[in-house]
């Protein structure tokens, strides 16, 4: 199957042609979230348009566009639902009738991390198994989750992809989604740098002197020697690996997948929650693989077939 | 549907015979958990057989044995698959086998928070809901979750059961399943003794000479004015309201059936924990309700026509 994907990101989209598991061409634009997604919608359209030409396919071909958005969507009515300080005009825009009458083409649209999921089973670290959970770790921290070989969509179809608002601490920093405490709010990129400027040992910190604060400023600081920028990360890693054993006793998977930018140091992230895993998830059946995300950036490109052929969705 | 049904608490079980959402006749007998299950068949055979006879219906009017369990189960292989602290033998026993050779009659088994969910569905606070989290406050912390009317299982069958072992404080106590900082470990009626002798006011509490505190000491105590408890009990509070927005985020359902012993407080619990989840939960879709449980002891008992009648076993 040959489908259009849209991956939607905070400052950019990837637009593509997709062949089953194989990405047939892609086209990259820098998008401002801050000026919504209605005004980016022509700029989508002709990415879309030109990864056609590129791929060398007629849009007759084509069974679909699969749309990923970093937020709440309602796959069923292909609505946003909800949106988190990123393209908060999107729950107005009828997708379905843009796709409709820019490509001919029917529609589907879920989360980002949901998409991820679908890419990383059908071509990536996932293949081949049906209870799986998604973590990306980058600005925020992403969730999504599959039981029997099911997308968890629930009720009202956040079910799964609030995986990053779960709860890391009670009482703990306020989260952009309107909770405390979350998994996201306790260790994400933009929790970062208040979390570095409240340790003790901040101010004789070389971050303390560095224009942004992301996790590779973090690590090459800690790698370093320093100790606040070591405490912190070291903060980090006890998150997600408490969060990964709750994500774990929530949905009960075989596999947890962890992917997003900051996986980039998935060498001195991984084994420390694959230990945590190893020695906390209560799994009286065997032990929880934990793997790196094998797709990078392609992952929700390569959902979209899956999400085409989604018969759970209508 | 006329069924039998044992509720297996850690020291009594209650052996009843049900019709539909009626309990026809209730046994109520003692147990010790650190004999073990095994031992203690012989008495949940006889008491079952006087229930049967004070309900005045012949065996071959039943429809099976529902069976209800403190701990994981394999509700397909009718099997226990891992206990925590009670029981302990539980995973040895051939709870098939038993039921035929005793009754003559087929059987299903399931965690207990499971059941009591499908009893409150049934006949209790959440008739007419399909999206539901069912959590037990008592001496652990329980949980169930129905997702589209359908129980939520997993691959392992150990999914939704462990709402009271998902995350309340990253590195946090030791909690018996094995993890650290589970709701249960950071608020439960086991948990409560070592949180109040860890208060700095705890030497000065009336609490520091009671022979035991339990939830009811506590509100006793806080009631009367004393900074430890009503600290404490505070402190419980913090854990179950944003315990339930984690339940909230990780299940999407409609409503959310707080049951369980530490309940009979329910008017110094819930009001705290529906307004943590107004305020707190992100649901654009609209309101979680936050409800008290309708059956107290017959939750589970009233779960076994439902857990019979599920088309999802087998």
């Amino acid at each position: 199957m040959i489908a259009l994907a849209v991956d939607l990101g905070g400052s950019h989209a990837a637009c593509a042609v997709v062949n089953g598991e194989v990405v047939l061409a892609c086209e990259h634009i820098e998008l401002a979230h801050a000026h919504g997604l209605m005004a980016a919608l022509p700029a989508l359209s002709a990415a879309l348009q030109r990864a056609v030409v590129k791929a060398g396919v007629a849009l007759t071909d084509c069974a679909g566009v699969a749309f990923s958005f970093c937020g709440l969507v309602d796959p069923v009515r292909r609505r946003v639902t909800s949106t988190n300080a990123k393209y908060d005009d999107a729950p107005g825009i009828d997708f379905e009738a843009w796709a409709r009458s820019e490509f001919d083409l029917p529609l589907r649209i879920d989360n980002d991390a949901r998409l991820a999921l679908l890419g990383e089973r059908q071509a990536g670290a996932a293949t081949g198994f049906d209870d799986i959970v998604m973590v990306t770790l980058g600005t925020g921290v992403g969730g999504a989750a599959m039981m029997g070989a099911r997308l968890v969509r629930g009720r009202h179809y956040q079910a799964g992809c609030l995986g990053g608002h779960l709860l890391a601490r009670y009482g703990g920093r306020e989260c952009t989604c309107g909770a405390r405490g979350c998994i996201e709010a306790e260790a994400s990129t933009w929790a970062l740098p208040e979390m570095c400027r409240e340790h003790p040992a901040f101010a004789a910190s070389p971050l303390a002197y560095l224009p942004k604060i992301g996790f590779e400023e973090l690590l090459r600081c800690a790698g370093g020697g320093d100790v606040c920028a070591a405490e912190v990360f070291r903060r980090c890693l006890d998150v997600w690996s408490a969060g990964v054993v709750a994500l774990i006793h929530a949905y009960d998977p075989e596999v947890v997948i962890m992917g997003g930018g900051v996986m980039s140091a998935a060498d001195q992230i991984l084994p420390a929650i694959t230990e945590y895993v190893r020695q906390r998830a209560w799994t009286p059946w065997g032990q929880v693989q934990v793997r790196r995300a094998a797709l990078g950036n392609t992952a929700a490109l390569l959902g979209a077939v899956p999400l085409l052929e989604d018969a759970s969705i209508e």
